[in-house]
């Protein structure tokens, strides 16, 4: 080596940094334990969430932190403005997104109205707009009709005709909902108390995107039958929605032309107006409230051409006027529902949360995930006690309320303001709406989510394994419904971070000249291997699902230019000198160990080396060698002698900093390797421990005195200089050359 | 520092090095894409599996390699003496296991045959004893009797009462069990026929233990009514084991002594002479076959004595002679055993691959995951024809054929020969055993699994993570019974390889003087912070579950000694000049950031600071800054005056080192952070980049102008080195002294 001195001199310096950073192993003990257990994160979560009682209540109280420090004229005009906007358009909404969740439209005024209130006093975020939301509304949906569906409710009536009742089912369903939603609250206040805000990471964001394409979906479908007037049979379990699509297809005869028709000049009008806004957004003041137009032009239309009683148009019906009393939810029903309350909240969570950090972000503020758990749960729980179903934020109205120059939850309360107004005086003055105008209206708010069909040819170019992720979600949700199809998708998109651990790159690492870089010899020219020493790094962590491929690709990486063949058999046909050199060979440790035991190449067909670790059962285990070819031993010995590297390993380190802990697997997988590379007289190094693993290792006993703590190393090239000084000791026993 | 000339030189080698390097990333593109994804994987498996015909057929089927290379006289002595101690064991624990399994004792006797016959020709283990085993059969029992209860054949006698239809049920069981057999033999051979041999890396260590302890306390409650002849009722889905146990306890009072006798006397005889087998393992030739004596005592004590007759004690009953013709399995029972047998088929594997590895790497020779797949696979599938029930290897079993000299699997030949002799001539005299005589069999061979209780304290010391999964696999399937307990199990043991990455421990690094070491500075104390430069480092690999954590903790990590704080407010009040001021820092970039947005230490009552990442964004949200209590930012002044990290940090760089893949969520908060810091003013720079996530983030578009691809470096100290030398060059324009 060109530079040998320096590399000394160097060499001594890490030297005596690594002794006395491992005396601080050892000294610090007590500080490297103090990697956060689940116990303690907790502990810590809830130490630092007590402080002081002032600051307890401003935590779980937003509202009394920032709206006594209220800049009145600063902002209330803002406010105003975007309150009102928003209040339009949950009018509409609301309605149209209630006939989704198979209720009466004025329950998502309901929803539209105290969610906002309560989300006004509990919640962190400034802009979102909380209330009804399309995918929320198809699960709750499903619920209701699964639970109340038409063929309960057909009585007879008095004049002996099979009727709907249709009261007696509404009123059953607005029953199941609001304890769903009661039910969805109380799971998310609890996840939120305990601090679990975390769980909606395992949402990720190609999740998130192909669920909420998947459920737009669902929505479309399920609108379908509104925009053609025709009755399709309602089918739950899998594959409903394929059912349903062939069953509206064979009715498609049956269309009703009136209906059809309000549905394709309302949609027209929807469509061209929204393309409007959104080309014009920078020059009008304020979007133009086209959802409200169209419904009051719609529903003044149905009343004076008499379209409801000419044509039988399906309308709205009644709506009443007036609050409702609170009323406790229906707790039989809980056992019921309880996998699709998980699923809402889960859901509802997920979105309102990504929204909020979004514009958290934007604006400079902090979203607490926790608080916004909280606060999205009380929504629910409080909400559901007043005939509203399950609520979360929808991306439509947020945008309106920030771009209108909304800046706090005081224009939330504006909207509610206007909601109210209308849920107490002019509401039933929709009455004769047609069903079809809502339908197209939840139509194209679907617009956005329909978008995200562009995520497949972004997501092939650009990462394979989301693509997968967005794929199944989307097609689990299709085939699999709402709730079977989240829990699918979960549990893939987590499997895929196992796969991905089982899917290594194993490499040999080669020093680079001149430095201290170690890199992947084949990915780098300019690393060269070191004689003699093998460095093996995995480049994932090792754990119980890659510990054993760890294991083979590490005697596979290192045999090729380690030639094992079986030297007994040939060179000393006596059993007992042979016996006799291996145990002179375990002596001398530090040798090189040029031949172990025996190939059997065609035994399996592949090349394998039949590993005998134990030299002290080579005896018994060598009845086997007379199995194989002596051919092919032959050619190896050849193969062997005109091979450049006839300097073997004598050393292996492996560089494991990429683990992070290691499990009871993988410590007996190392103690293995140790003990087994050790038989035959190749010494194994640990470079780059973590702090916690060594721990770790420390408490599942891997340290004795076959594996010394001295052995591990704080970098590679530190094992590589101490293997180095020790051969240069032992240089003169060795039969070959190992320096270059 | 004292020796910034050395560093000097060293640092223009090392960006030769990094350049050279860095074109090479370019040029060897192809090669790093080689990373193989599962098709390729798949493909090469399948490549290498295909390389000549001989080859194919020697791989498939092992017994053409090695038994025509057989040393007769070297091993045949071996192999008898240990097929006949095996031999002698097959027969009392087949009609044992056969019992547990609900099954006609003879039963166990053919699957005791034939399976052992097939993993001759297929298997690559030489060691282990293919058979019945405790928790097979208990799984094959527990669903013979859940589609088979005795309820279902009770027929009206003849002479009008009821009576139970004994051949009917047995022989429904028997189709059962084969048609279970059958398809997890199928099950077996698909996944080894696609190479899926890895599945079984799921069954972790820790998992094993507990689930195979859980199914010794199963294997033991099922047979506590043949040890006090009573019969409780059948009880089925969770909890059964519980039920079992009360009902048992009721049932006391109804205790048949003759039986208890029985028991009592045969498990004293068992115990003691197995405790001497087990002292004197080194001095007897064999061990004394003990189950064999005692089932022959019994036998004859039972015909002499008359026990049958004049105490009823419940004996085998009819062992047909003679070997029965093979009868295809009921393919329409498939459906609904379609679970169970899959959850056979993994755990069956398990097993037996487990002993096999372990035989394999004591004898120095490999066993084929794969290969052992299909061979278990082929012993169930052929099996299941001839009325053999689910089979593995037995660890008993194996340690006899592996301690009394056995070499190959001709052992087990030797064995089905015994088998076989007795299913043709002796069987049929067994039938007066005593039933509760083959419960004891079964109760002392638990006793190994029962050993396993001792994991929990060992555990406890080792690994808690294991620990946790042992107890949860324990306490699931007690609970849940074998099938769904090792579903939950499986699920949970996956779920805690996700919450290590959520757990990760995030460390800012520091330089160890005189090296290019950055260590932990809360670990070394020796660890140096270079002023300006931060070092972040997550120790584990970042991807969905954890980015946003990664994100927190960067915040969190770098923000205290780079204190952020409302300058704005307090310096300038003018928010024009602040403007000025803010856009006249982002122009030189270079410079230090000491200001940039407001704390709010009041609001969350944790000091979190409020990150305005946009500049141009600071005017509309400086409103929000009046919120604030002005008291706590003087403080805040105060104590930035006083403190001693008077220079801010200018350079963040990521040690991504431990990162091993990248997902979409990673790649747009890596995005994130370098947009944000870069708003205001902090360059960020990743260092250790593995060769494979380059390649990801280029596919996902990382780089850009804004994120050029010189921003990566090849380890830590190049991108120090690399931030020096840029800020040597702008030194002058430093307001403060950023070098110690």
């Amino acid at each position: 080596m060109e530079d040998a001195d320096s590399s000394h001199q160097e060499y001594i310096i890490r030297r005596e940094v690594l002794d006395e950073s491992r005396l601080d192993v050892v000294a610090q003990k007590g500080k490297w334990t103090h990697k956060p257990t689940v116990g303690e994160r907790m502990k810590e979560m809830l130490r630092c969430s007590v402080p002081r009682l002032k600051d307890i209540v401003l935590t779980w109280i937003p509202v009394l932190a920032w709206l006594p420090k209220y800049p009145f004229r600063e902002n209330i005009i803002g406010d105003l403005i975007s309150g009102c906007s928003v209040g339009i358009m949950h009018l509409p909404q609301g309605m149209a997104y209630a006939l989704l969740a198979s209720l009466r439209p004025v329950l998502g005024l309901y929803s539209s109205l105290y969610p906002v209130l309560v989300y006004f006093i509990f919640g962190t975020s400034r802009h979102i707009s909380v209330g009804t939301f399309a995918v929320i509304s198809i699960m709750v949906g499903s619920v209701t009709e699964k639970l109340a569906p038409d063929s309960s409710f057909y009585v007879n009536g008095t004049n002996g005709t099979e009727g709907l009742d249709i009261t007696a089912r509404d009123s059953y369903r607005t029953q199941v909902a609001c304890s769903l939603t009661v039910l969805a609250g109380i799971f998310q206040i609890l996840l939120g108390v305990v601090r679990f805000g975390f769980v909606v990471t395992y949402l990720s964001e190609p999740l998130v995107r192909g669920y909420t394409t998947a459920s737009a979906c669902h929505v479309c479908v399920s609108q379908l039958k509104y925009l053609f007037g025709v009755t399709p049979d309602r089918f739950t379990g899998p594959l409903s929605l394929i059912y349903t699509i062939v069953d509206i297809c064979k009715l498609l005869p049956q269309t009703r032309v009136p209906e059809l028709v309000v549905s394709l000049v309302s949609l027209t009008i929807l469509i061209i107006v929204k393309e409007i806004n959104g080309c014009y957004r920078r020059k009008l003041p304020l979007p133009i409230p086209i959802e409200l137009i169209v419904v009051v032009g719609a529903t003044i239309i149905t009343y004076f051409c008499g379209l409801r009683s000419e044509y039988l148009v399906d309308v709205v019906g009644e709506i009443p006027s007036g609050l409702k009393v609170p009323r406790a939810p229906d707790t039989t029903l809980f056992s019921k529902i309880i996998g699709d309350a998980f699923a809402v909240a889960i859901v509802g969570y997920a979105i309102s949360i990504s929204l909020g950090k979004t514009f958290g972000l934007k604006h400079g503020y902090k979203v607490d995930s926790n608080q916004e758990l909280v606060a999205i749960g009380l929504c629910n729980a409080i909400g559901g006690f007043f005939r509203c179903y399950a609520v979360t934020s929808s991306l439509s109205r947020s945008l309106v309320q920030e771009s209108t120059g909304g800046k706090t939850q005081v224009a939330g309360v504006v909207s509610s303001v206007i909601v109210l107004i209308t849920v107490l005086k002019i509401g039933s003055l929709f009455e004769d709406l047609p069903k079809a105008v809502l339908s197209t209206i939840v139509f194209v708010n679907l617009k956005g989510m329909f978008k995200q069909f562009m995520d497949v040819p972004l997501l092939w170019r650009t990462n394979k394994v989301d693509l997968l992720v967005w794929l199944v979600t989307f097609v689990s949700t299709i085939l699999l419904n709402l709730d079977m199809g989240l829990a699918v998708s979960i549990g893939f998109s987590i499997l895929t971070v196992i796969f991905k651990t089982q899917l290594p790159r194993y490499s040999i690492l080669g020093n680079v000249p001149g430095t201290d870089l170690y890199l992947d010899i084949e990915a780098y020219k300019e690393a060269k291997e070191i004689p003699g020493i093998k460095i093996f790094r995995s480049s994932a962590t090792i754990n119980f699902t890659n510990s054993e491929m760890y294991l083979e690709s590490l005697q596979e990486k290192v045999s090729p230019s380690w030639f094992i063949f079986s030297f007994s058999d040939l060179i000393c046909a006596d059993k007992e000198k042979c016996m006799f050199k291996l145990n002179n060979r375990k002596n001398s440790q530090n040798g090189m160990v040029l031949s172990v035991t025996s190939t059997v190449p065609n035994l399996s067909g592949k090349g394998h080396v039949n590993w005998a670790y134990h030299a002290d059962r080579i005896t018994s285990d060598s009845d086997s060698d007379t199995y194989e070819d002596i051919t092919a031993v032959s050619q190896s010995v050849e193969e062997w002698k005109n091979s450049n590297c006839r300097s073997g390993t004598h050393s292996i380190i492996l560089d494991v900093s990429m683990t992070s802990s290691v499990d009871t697997v993988t410590v007996n997988t190392l103690k293995n390797i140790f003990r087994d590379f050790g038989d035959v007289g190749v010494a194994i190094y640990l470079a780059g421990c973590q702090g916690c693993v060594v721990e770790q290792m420390e408490r599942a006993n891997f340290f004795s005195e076959s594996i010394p703590k001295n052995l591990l190393f704080v970098s590679v090239h530190d094992a590589v200089l101490h293997i180095l000084e020790k051969q240069e000791k032992v240089e003169i026993d060795l039969p070959y050359d190992t320096q270059m």
